[in-house]
């Protein structure tokens, strides 16, 4: 398939399947806010609101209606959602909850820093799109409790007991070198570069391991090594998402050096990962190859192979490695043969081993309208940057 | 095959598979406490002690004491268990940790009540075999708290929102109705008859749904069906377990009606949750059929199956009705192709939809020494109880 034929496709799943996916089953005309457990055909199967998915649902309708088209309907879906969620979603200190009922009652307390991040991402994209003074000192406020927030994210609802096995998480990290470019049109410059330089430092320096040639999701708090459950998990879609964050900072900073090393880990982890009997990165692993404790880890999930693509074409625009476009293809032909509905629109979540499908949903209490989207918008872009500079250096 | 045949084979595969395993490679002979992560072959790979599994294995080695042999090893094994938990596994209150080190420092807090009924039925069988008035005193108290905290059993670890959709869960209830019967001999008799009425009635009347015919896995308060996913979740391994605990509360008590509900529950349960396509139980189901939110809801789990043989034949054994025999004989043949490991011992515990190995590993984080040997032992005596039977009405 030629450069051109992939752009078409990008772009039309994005605009012909899966925005109209969401934006014709997900509203909830009467209470606000969006229904995220869409069945097969896109019927709404259960009426929870998580915040996760309200506000990424919030990012990506404005982040259409900022970089592919100024639709009057998706920026005043995404308001909409925003209302709803400025209303309910919050406790008296700000928290995020993790989930509220149809109606906007709190149903799970605000356990989960991550409800933080995509409010302040969501409503960081939305200020851009209205220019609403409310929403950009909702996405800051937030922001700056994150940082408060980010050596001790669980707070009360830790089970850990303090001091006998320490460990911190990737998950954080990774996300604040997305979440500060997201916010670096409203935070100070300083700022955006202490965070910027503190996230690259953890991603590559204290979660990537040279040793393993991986990067895990778990470490001691000096970086090293914890042999436990926690220390030995790998997921690899994690780590190919990060690296097109990294992708993102180095080309920002004009580090060829660290292109070049996101690049190679993420080759690296897509060929650790890469299922050689069916197809399909898995989702979880022990890095000393025990079993993980997560009974889903040889499962395929539609966000791992999406980033994986992000990653990989990023990759092949900075580098022109080929590794990358030989990766893509494969990894484009296994989520347009197992992943994409082509009856009902949108993607199927999740795969079992084979490629199956395991849930029949489009949606759910971790699915929504957020990776697909952001992924096909910028496969469809990268793409075109690739072609744009192929004309150049042919021309 | 016969009866006797089969009996042969729940003997020889408890006393020259099942427990030879635990005992030969499960002992940490350094700090004391039992390692449960075990490979196929009965190596460790990893040295955490999950309170559940000690405790367990501490009933399990002490039943078989009491039960099968007097073995001096068992009874050694489970008092060295015993004393590395007594010594490591409570907080100041007497609530027991969720998971300790191999040294025996706490890692994860007492958020999981179950750890505190584990620890009541190790150490009251123990308490059996040695008349050791301190195990007896802990299985007391820790009964006592569990007594006390089960209306609000995650305490402070409890993520919900108080108010907004209150629920009550199947599994503290279910497990009282065991646990009562193994605390019997300690126990008041007046607290003995409150608890199992109060057991049955929880199960039978509050969480057994007559409109769907199948018991859930959470309720309202008031016991009637929350449409959320908590709500609608059904596991029907759990299910078919308390039924067996049911038939003993009723069998003691001379209910035969009571049993036969239990019979008619399970067999309801197991049709229900049979896989049609390729065999096996199904781990999680959604009451109205909706995508679960349990990834692993397809894969078949060794406790789920040697549960529903215990309560196949118990069913069988109080009132002869042919679908329980049928059923046994269509699940031994499963779990025998299936779960059972003749090479290495012991069996697989984790198998995909297709019953085909997901986790090679004998042991982990819940799956330890404890349902395998009392189903094999169960299955075993009750087998010769409905041979004895047999023999008694063809005299």
């Amino acid at each position: 398939m030629n450069i051109f034929e992939y752009q078409e496709i990008y772009r039309a799943n994005l605009l012909d399947s899966v925005v109209p996916f969401w934006v014709n089953n997900s509203e909830d005309k009467e209470y606000g806010g969006f229904f995220t457990c869409l069945d097969e055909k896109g019927e709404v199967y259960d009426t929870d609101k998580f915040m996760w998915l309200q506000c990424r649902q919030i990012w990506t309708l404005s982040m259409l209606y900022n970089q592919v088209e100024k639709k009057q309907e998706w920026l005043d879906m995404a308001i909409r959602g925003a209302e709803f969620v400025k209303n309910n979603g919050r406790d008296a200190e700000g928290n995020w909850y993790f989930s509220l009922t149809r109606e906007g009652k709190p149903i799970t307390q605000p356990y989960n820093i991550f409800s933080d991040c995509f409010a302040a991402m969501g409503f960081a994209q939305l200020y851009t799109a209205t220019k609403n003074e409310e929403y950009k000192a909702i996405a800051l406020n937030t922001f700056y409790n994150i940082l408060k927030k980010r050596n001790d994210s669980k707070g009360i609802y830790n089970k850990q007991v303090p001091g006998t096995r320490p460990l911190q998480s990737f998950s954080l990290p990774m996300i604040l070198c997305n979440l500060v470019l997201e916010l670096e049109h409203i935070l100070k410059p300083e700022l955006v570069e202490e965070t910027i330089q503190l996230g690259i430092h953890s991603v590559m320096d204290v979660f990537y391991k040279p040793e393993f040639g991986l990067i895990l999701e778990n470490v001691a708090p000096d970086g090293s090594f914890v042999d436990s459950f926690e220390g030995r998990l790998v997921n690899p879609g994690h780590a190919i998402e990060s690296m097109w964050f990294i992708m993102d900072l180095a080309s920002r900073a004009g580090d060829k050096q660290l292109i070049k090393k996101a690049v190679d880990i993420t080759i690296d982890t897509i060929e650790y990962g890469w299922d050689r009997q069916h197809g399909g990165i898995f989702y979880f692993l022990d890095v000393k190859g025990n079993p993980p404790q997560q009974l889903e880890w040889d499962q395929k999930l539609w966000w791992v192979h999406i980033e994986a693509v992000i990653s990989l074409l990023k990759g092949y625009y900075f580098t022109g490695d080929e590794r990358c476009w030989q990766w893509f293809e494969k990894i484009h032909a296994y989520i347009w043969k197992h992943f994409v509905d082509d009856r009902n629109g949108e993607w199927f979540g999740y795969l079992n081993r084979r490629g199956e499908v395991l849930l029949p949903a489009k949606g759910g209490k971790w699915k929504g309208c957020f990776h697909i989207p952001r992924g096909l918008y910028q496969g469809w872009k990268v793409l075109q940057a690739i072609e744009e500079k192929r004309s150049v250096l042919h021309r």
